[in-house]
């Protein structure tokens, strides 16, 4: 059978019909032709069910490789991938994203598909705003995201991308006093010893640095003040120090304060416990309930937020997430929203 | 026993060597006197050994610690690394890098010292050159150097830098043959199914697109083409790219290309399989020896190049390390001398 290259497509005569399309789902009819694209062309002429040609002159792999390279933007990930799938035994069909996917046993005619696959090289940063619009697309036609991911020695990692509600199991959100601290080099200090502990079993706010005094971060101190818990002083001169202003003074001693301080009372305010992800490279690991510091759960979450205009550096992003998984917990990325925020959950998948 | 602020240091009288370092090895005798640095000062205020004053007035634990915070920077997270270590059993005093640490058992005037602690909030980046400074005068006096990185809910990161020398045991480091490849969009095709077989079998290069055609890294190609094991063109004109013009379009591709470029070349030269790191978010996970393709063995290390100027974001850091060793793989930085690497294995440990 000969595939003519035309441009950017593959066209084979009648008969591809039935030997191509209806027995393995390659290509589109179109009227009497079927109409291939570039990768499914390379990949039935590496499996030798076509033979290429251009202009009435025979195109061998090597050929047909080059320029399909040539005609099409990462013509060589999109073959990788292409390729991967076919050989899992799911059909795939060029799509909106790349490709779509139909679920195993199902094909073209038959079934809808199930994913939608976005194929992307680790070398070339994703925008947070194309996610979003990639998410948009898949979520709209109720299908689900794939991240083909493809590294710089060609092997894929697949990632399921999805928006997520979540919500956390407590019903107080602090205790019922109002204490005082200072405002040390970068963190807070409550020096009464019974309001220290109340604070601290009531909503695992802080961390006792002995028995009598709590340290907060500034993240928990932001919290606790405009929720008039706590009130902060300076500790040089003992003055009191009002939200903005104690905002102010974080926001220098680290510039991500105010979004991380708004993500905290999201987190807060659906009745989930945030904590430090430092351990984690995150801003914050979260439990969905934390009834006693004596008996802390496992948390669910490690919980990243990114400011609108960011990108996401895929090796950064796989190791967050490869950490996240290695520990049993899923990694979201919080995005700020006209009121509050996303959460997006991404995830390794097998396909 | 009253202990006198004086500007940064609390002295107190004779009584205090008998009662507080012979027995304790708290601070240093200074003639009759007992000097105590202001960690040691508030540790023993905390502990009731001591009542503190200046110019004769009494002073709490609140009212010191604020003047303390005031008068040394980084007060706080010195004094919650100092109490966690004491409270480990460890003797611990104020030394060049923030404390000397002695062995369990060991203590001032019994034994030396074994560890170096240097103190660092997550907030502030730890530049290259002063993690360099600090392994310079911990290696000088055979001392081990730890880093105690305190979160911002003041939780403590223990981790050991140290410089290692490491070397694989691949005797050869590539096969005898030349063969003519493409390079691609983002990566090089090897054409010829006999090559791409012989160099993948031989030094465990590349990755196979299909059992005839050979896919190949940048880096690789670099190593490659440098060592005249493949002639690289130009999929569009057939033009042959010698190493210099071969890295300028590689560069452009991928802008660390060249430092990842040397890097390889040094690991590789130490008898090292390099593979492209990026499910783990660096630049090469490392094997000491691969046989065969059919039989991978586990990866001993991750390895990141830095650049001189580099400065470790320490959520960064920790999630590298944590990474690496849930995966039983040492995190190594690579960092470039007049001659070749040196390579930095940073590990957390436990006190």
């Amino acid at each position: 059978m000969i595939g003519e290259l035309t441009n950017d497509r593959v066209l084979v005569d009648e008969k591809g019909i039935d030997e191509l399309y209806k027995s393995g789902y390659f290509g589109r009819p179109k009227g009497n032709k079927l109409e291939l694209s570039l990768v499914e062309a390379a990949y039935l002429l590496y499996r030798n069910k076509i033979k290429a040609q251009e202009n009435e002159k025979g195109l061998d792999f090597t050929d047909f490789f080059k320029k399909a390279s040539l005609r099409q933007q990462y013509f060589e990930l999109k073959y990788i991938v292409y390729k991967d799938i076919r050989e899992r035994g799911l059909y795939i069909q060029p799509g909106v994203t790349d490709f779509r996917v139909y679920p195993r046993g199902g094909h073209p005619g038959k079934s809808q598909p199930r994913s939608y696959i976005h194929v992307h090289s680790e070398r070339i940063p994703l925008s947070l705003k194309d996610l979003q619009k990639l998410l948009e697309t898949a979520d709209n036609v109720h299908k689900q995201l794939i991240l083909a991911i493809v590294d710089e020695e060609s092997d894929i990692t697949f990632y399921e991308a999805k928006k997520v509600n979540i919500k956390g199991d407590m019903k107080k959100l602090y205790p019922d006093l109002t204490t005082s601290a200072s405002l040390m080099e970068d963190r807070v200090l409550i020096w009464d010893g019974e309001s220290s502990n109340t604070i601290h079993e009531n909503g695992f706010y802080g961390k006792l640095l002995d028995p009598e005094h709590l340290q907060l971060s500034l993240v928990e101190s932001g919290y606790l003040l405009e929720n008039n818990i706590i009130q902060v002083n300076d500790r040089k001169n003992g003055n009191h120090l009002n939200f903005s202003e104690f905002s102010k003074r974080a926001s220098f001693i680290e510039s991500e304060f105010p979004r991380k301080c708004r993500v905290y009372s999201d987190l807060r305010n659906r009745g989930l416990v945030p904590k430090t992800g430092f351990k984690f490279g995150t801003h914050f690991r979260v439990y969905k309930q934390v009834e006693s510091s004596n008996n802390i759960p496992h948390s669910e979450y490690l919980v990243h937020a990114l400011p609108n205009d960011y990108e996401f550096i895929l090796p950064v992003m796989s190791r967050a997430i490869r950490l996240a998984n290695s520990v049993k917990k899923r990694m979201l990325f919080a995005v700020e929203k006209e009121k509050g925020f996303e959460y997006i959950d991404i995830g390794r998948v097998k396909m």
